[in-house]
């Protein structure tokens, strides 16, 4: 119980500290303002960071396992390849565009942290694109994307249009985050990825 | 004449700017680097900026005339809507990839301006998103793209997708920036945009 406290306690602080790093910079924002977002002093804050590059390592890796929590875990439960896809991009525009925007921003720009931190956040960004891109190798092996797609630029574009609605994706826009991540996985899923032509009536040309 | 050189020498100044930019970040670059960079001490360099702001500001403009001159004015030639499509985002991919890398990335930071430099580089932005957009509401009103599509979402994506290659386009990779554009042009308008299904026979499902 202690122990889950703490946790959500972090990923408070971790949620704050993203949104300051991305409006203020790395260089600019300090350990003392990050404390007062969430209510802590300076000394309460070093009671769970010590110094501001940890800070920044915890950030970025807890945003890899939101990441791994809520996108990729819950695939392993679904038989086809097409609704993967479609969970898939349906749960990472979700997360992305629910408490994900900031931790996007900064995940663009990993080298801010000290070399070795770097290398690790980055070798599971990586990880994140080859899943990604395997899965959508195993969807035209088995004919569900069509033969003459290069999956390599198609799972770099679901990534574009993906990161990206980090830069645009405003709370109080005309939809809601359902209505757009319904759009997007529309767009990149049904449109984009898969062979079939999208279904409903097609306007004449 | 004189005025030709003068421009080309600045354009190759902005390119070098861009890069190192990119790298370092705005506050770790010098002004002395960037003219090292093009062979200039930063009394030559002087001769063309006074101050980096001065600088930064010249070449996200350049940046944006090169997408006027480049992607934008091509287009009044093209009559069909479907070939502006196809022409905006081939032209925009090769830009990218031609030169645009950084600049591109750099075009995401604008606010590294001071405030009303960055109004006036966000206005022409903002402009080259509306004029895409409006193309695509165009092309859905004609038939040319499906009726249930929303154009300002697909607008987004196709940002999404072509500004993500300025971050993993290298030039030294296995396909050229012709074949990636074509696969983006065919990702992003073939299958993601226009109404008719992608031409070529489909596998089995």
């Amino acid at each position: 119980m202690r122990k889950r406290k703490r946790q959500e306690k972090i990923a408070r602080i971790y949620l704050a500290a993203a949104e300051i790093v991305c409006r203020k910079g790395h260089d600019a924002t300090t350990l003392l303002e990050i404390g007062q977002a969430v209510g802590l002093t300076k000394a309460g804050l070093y009671h769970y960071f010590q110094a501001k590059n940890e800070l920044l390592y915890g950030m970025l890796s807890y945003a890899m396992d939101l990441v791994q929590r809520e996108v990729l875990d819950p695939l392993a439960a679904i038989p086809s390849l097409d609704d993967k896809l479609r969970a898939l991009t349906w749960n990472y525009a979700r997360l992305i565009m629910r408490n994900g925007q900031h931790f996007t921003r900064l995940l663009d720009q990993t080298n801010i942290l000290p070399a070795a931190q770097a290398r690790r956040i980055n070798r599971r960004r990586r990880a994140f694109y080859e899943t990604v891109r395997g899965l959508m190798a195993e969807a035209q092996r088995t004919g569900h994307i069509p033969p003459h797609i290069n999956v390599s630029v198609a799972a770099l574009s679901f990534f574009g249009v993906l990161t990206f609605t980090a830069t645009w994706y405003r709370q109080a826009g005309p939809l809601t985050s359902e209505q757009l991540a319904a759009e997007i996985t529309q767009l990149v899923v049904e449109r984009m990825l898969l062979a079939s032509p999208p279904s409903g009536p097609h306007p004449p040309r």
